[in-house]
């Protein structure tokens, strides 16, 4: 077998295509699950599917499925998703998806004989305007009635509902389910999401694991005083010491080299007046990494900041539980098909983790996952600033064709 | 002429039955100028006046004002407010303002003959529902008919609305203004609403000067970056430098013990978001000082820690200037007549700065003008919490009383 090789330009144009859709005049693109913009896009994708002679399939979570090659066993899973945040970018989750696109329709129009066949999978909801990853945990089991029944967007609209005026019966997504025995391998194209490849000059990442998430809420509590009766020793100021925390997590993060995160994105002081000691403080710190005990000593340490930043200025600290993600590896065998695709395509790879989430950590949690990363200019996305260049598509989407084929055949 | 009292059990009930006028059931006290509370409290109070002997009149600031003794020649003045925050309590101004009446009532009712008349002012708006000493901006000639049409609530009520509705003309406030050479010295007792009396054990204080504020609104820029694809050492973490500043602020606050005060109150980070770097964080930063070249000194302090702190972590900062009030020291003869009055009543008495805005600063710009503070439980105030125990009243009241004849006869 030669060395086969997508059709760029016909990609392109599929990119070029979704990218109208749902985009603000001269801004981003807003796609939330069965939106009608994301109505739009799917009706054109499966238009797409069909133009390629592919049979699309809409299975019980909303997830599009079209299968290349004879019916049965176990397939390489070739997937992303159609939905975007508000106002962002037209490569996040549509290159991948369309990529995969292109790769079934190499493998048809070149008549290429495999010994598994292709699946593509464009998930349904991975952004979370419902709440996240609704296809990816429907499609590998995860998804239980009393989850769907909790999916609402944030104005209350019940993912139940937005279903049904489509014609969808949520309660049918937990049917979606795949035995995983029948997943052979499950691949996604993306873009890094950061800087890392852009700053290494280097086209193609292999993810290694998925970052785990801890995210808590922490709370200060001091005593409301007169700004300008009140000694500065006198005070408890909840808003300095969630400062001072903001602060060590921050030089915690940077301790944690290279894959650790420590994020606060989110502080709130009360009452929030100029001339008067905030009373509470309240903000969201947020630790990732790629490695499970690397995670547990940060969150270990990153709990200990916040009793210590309280201490140091004589407050009460509460810490309540948000998110609490496991990191997930990613397929050493699934990997290792990137990396030789890669090679035979003669384009430098570096490993690295994801630190985003991605329908390839659900499904890597059954079966044998793995992920593509290109660069993205300045890491930007989620942004109408999101863009990645011809080269980065291209070669991301040769390597997806040829890891495929890889995973195919062996 | 020995030691004149005050009828203590008079004043208490006057405290309370003010204390009734506004006060939501088991809360605190909301009385902002010419609301219906502070309408009912001023007819209360002018019928007080009235049942005391004393002729209320109404200057076109809606001041109240009340003349003890002959008519003419420069007047011993002794004054504060009626009206309140909102969920405020029942001493900040009304304390002040009814040992004004107590005093006025001992001097009558015993024929005590003073060289110089006593005359009650109750300022108002003190609290700023529109803006802020409107009465003793118009009672020391500082208002301008500019600034008469600028008041208005957070809610966009005019001030000018709010009193024509009570029948009262605005633009008639610059017309308030009395000659400063009329005024020979102004006298205000006041909660103290800081701890410092209260951990000293000691009675009274003696305002020395009211404090000078250097108020800004300080913005630092950033990039808004994915919380997990970002590594930490390529963030421009807009929150990070903020907190920075939060800290290195409190820490200068702390240096600058005893007078001076930093505080940053009101912090918010854009876009706010748990898994995403803030781009943005604006904050308030406040500094207080009772004299004048300290003040100028914590305020280059204070803009030199926002330009460090910004360049510690690579960000840009903007620092706009929001309110500046210039320390206004207390006249020493008035001092004195205070530090005598204490004296002669066998208490002992504390010289301090006062770190929160009075009337007796406005009038303290043209006039000789002089403060007595007395504790308040846990220097709160502000709050339903607010207290001041039947001791503190009435001591204060009695130097309010001794330090006015005193400055009436000398």
């Amino acid at each position: 077998m030669g060395v086969e090789r997508v059709n760029f330009p016909r990609l392109k144009a599929d990119l070029e295509a979704l990218g109208r859709i749902g985009r603000a005049p001269g801004g981003g693109i807003t796609r939330p699950s069965f939106s009608d913009a994301d109505m739009e896009a799917r009706r054109w994708f499966q238009g797409r599917l069909r133009e390629a002679g592919l049979e699309p399939r809409l299975d019980g979570a909303g997830n599009i499925t079209a299968r290349s090659g004879d019916g049965g066993g176990p397939a390489v899973f070739l997937g992303s998703h159609l939905d975007s945040v508000p106002n962002g970018g037209m490569f996040d989750g549509a290159l991948g998806t369309l990529a995969a696109l292109e790769a079934l329709r190499v493998v048809r129009e070149r008549g290429l004989r495999l010994k598994r066949p292709l699946e593509l999978v464009a998930f349904t909801d991975e952004e979370g305007a419902f709440g996240g990853f609704f296809g990816s945990y429907a499609f590998t089991g995860a998804l239980t009635p009393e989850m769907v029944r909790a999916q609402q967007d944030v104005r209350g609209l019940r993912l139940a509902d937005a279903m049904a005026r489509r014609g969808l019966d949520a309660m049918q997504a937990p049917a979606a389910r795949r035995d995983p025995a029948g997943i052979h391998a499950y691949l996604e194209l993306h873009i890094e999401q950061g800087p890392v490849l852009e700053r290494l000059r280097l086209p193609i990442g292999i993810v290694e694991t998925i970052c785990g998430i801890r995210r808590w809420a922490v709370t200060m509590r001091g005593r409301a005083d007169h700004a300008g009766t009140t000694p500065m020793d006198a005070r408890k100021d909840a808003l300095v010491a969630a400062a001072d925390l903001v602060v060590r997590a921050h030089r915690l993060g940077l301790e944690a080299a290279p894959h650790g995160r420590a994020t606060v994105g989110v502080l709130r002081a009360d009452p929030g007046v100029a001339n008067i000691v905030p009373e509470r403080a309240e903000l969201i710190l947020e630790l990732r990494e790629q490695d499970p005990a690397a995670l547990e000593a940060l969150a270990a340490r990153g709990a200990e900041l916040a009793a210590a930043a309280a201490r140091a200025w004589g407050l009460e600290v509460e810490i309540a539980p948000l998110l609490r993600i496991d990191p997930v590896p990613m397929a050493p065998a699934v990997q290792a098909a990137i990396a030789g695709a890669a090679q035979a395509l003669g384009l430098k790879a570096h490993r690295m983790p994801a630190g985003a989430g991605h329908d390839a950590q659900v499904v890597g949690r059954v079966a044998p996952a793995g992920m593509v990363f290109v660069p993205c200019r300045d890491g930007r996305s989620h942004s109408p600033l999101e863009h990645a260049d011809d080269a980065a598509c291209e070669n991301g989407a040769n390597v997806l064709l040829h890891a495929a084929l890889a995973l195919a055949n062996e």
